[in-house]
């Protein structure tokens, strides 16, 4: 297969295939926080986030969340359908932990019911700053049926995750998406689901199984993604 | 008319009367910006406001908006229904100016059409954070439908006041409201209309007869404040 360079960005290298409508994810060992300020590597990194978003995301394919994930390819790289990514960054959050708590005053660990979504424009030279609807629609090409169906997305990818992790002993705290529209112009779901971009809680011992243990300096970021993987390849 | 002080704010001081369900607000004569950081006194500068804001609410009633508004007593003072505040300041914006410009990265100047309209948590203590429909829920005791209906009187005020600013040569560039609930749960309007929370730009010159002269050390506040007050009352 022949491949040239599309885009680098600060996990992943994206590579056009000899396909026009199918991409490579090749995950880099790189782990950046703090919008880049933070940056170290971590060889082996790169496998670990390939093979745990590539599991997510076939599961979520069993539960019918439409994603432009096609199949995982090798230790570090992936196939995925081409999508033209929408520039928001849509977090769901099951729980209060991180920037909110700061930002809004809300009790650490306070649950959220209905889980809480908020859109941060994805624009590195303005720091992703947090959105509402409206801004979403004046900054993006996406329409308001297309922002409800984004939300609606991201609270059935929320159900089927929090059981997946549930059921390998972890709680999902809160998490990031991306979508896209694909070349029929359809929303799926899009970017990486992996310990760099959800918050991921032992649940017997709240230990933070995810990029926290980097951006705070207080573990070792490889061993507690290698516990997800080792967990999620467990399963029966 | 007895009165005891219940409140006192950056611009203004809440008493109350011996009518349970009536305040008086009365308009101080200092200025603030930057969340209290740059502060500075201007002899009449509580005039301006009172009266400017007695003008406009007067103005708004007068348009079938439900307000706080009962009546003007003297030059710095007004009486006003007893409202719980909704803790949310509500923006309205027909151009893009300000913080919107630094944090979004809109042209400045740019139109909005529909208005754009942001909610920001009142709280000094988090410095007011924007916040999306949900947090607002979260974060006030507001309903889904009471927020609906506060969006809806916003866009209304904001039709009423650019007739009646554009009446007097002015474009009303983007303006801050707040709503409280009155004795009877009703949604009304609240707080103050004035240069110190609109952005008030002459039609022909686009100088500023607002606060932004003394945020930005570019002008006199009294004057451009005088200028506003004489407008309106040679309205015929």
């Amino acid at each position: 297969m022949t491949r040239s360079l599309l885009y680098e960005g600060k996990a992943k290298k994206v590579y056009q295939t000899d396909q026009s409508n199918e991409l490579i994810l090749s995950y880099k060992n790189d782990a950046t926080a703090f919008n880049g300020k933070k940056k170290e590597v971590f060889d082996g990194k790169g496998r670990f986030n390939n093979l745990i978003s590539s599991h997510v995301f076939h599961y979520l394919a069993e539960h019918d969340i439409p994603s432009h994930f096609i199949k995982k390819l090798n230790d570090t790289e992936q196939l995925v359908k081409k999508t033209t990514i929408i520039p928001l960054e849509v977090v769901v959050r099951n729980r209060a932990t991180g920037s909110i708590v700061k930002r809004l005053g809300f009790e650490e660990n306070r649950p959220f019911h209905p889980p809480l979504i908020e859109f941060f424009y994805k624009e590195d030279a303005l720091d992703d700053p947090i959105i509402n609807d409206q801004h979403a629609l004046l900054l993006t090409d996406a329409t308001d049926k297309e922002l409800e169906q984004i939300k609606a997305y991201a609270l059935r990818v929320n159900d089927v995750l929090m059981n997946l992790f549930d059921s390998i002993g972890v709680t999902l705290v809160d998490f990031k998406l991306e979508f896209g529209r694909d070349l029929l112009g359809q929303i799926v779901l899009a970017d990486e689901i992996s310990p760099d971009t959800c918050r991921l809680w032992d649940k017997e011992t709240d230990a933070k199984l995810d990029k926290d243990v980097f951006r705070q300096g207080t573990g070792d970021l490889l061993t507690v993604y290698d516990t997800i993987l080792k967990r999620l390849e467990a399963i029966k």
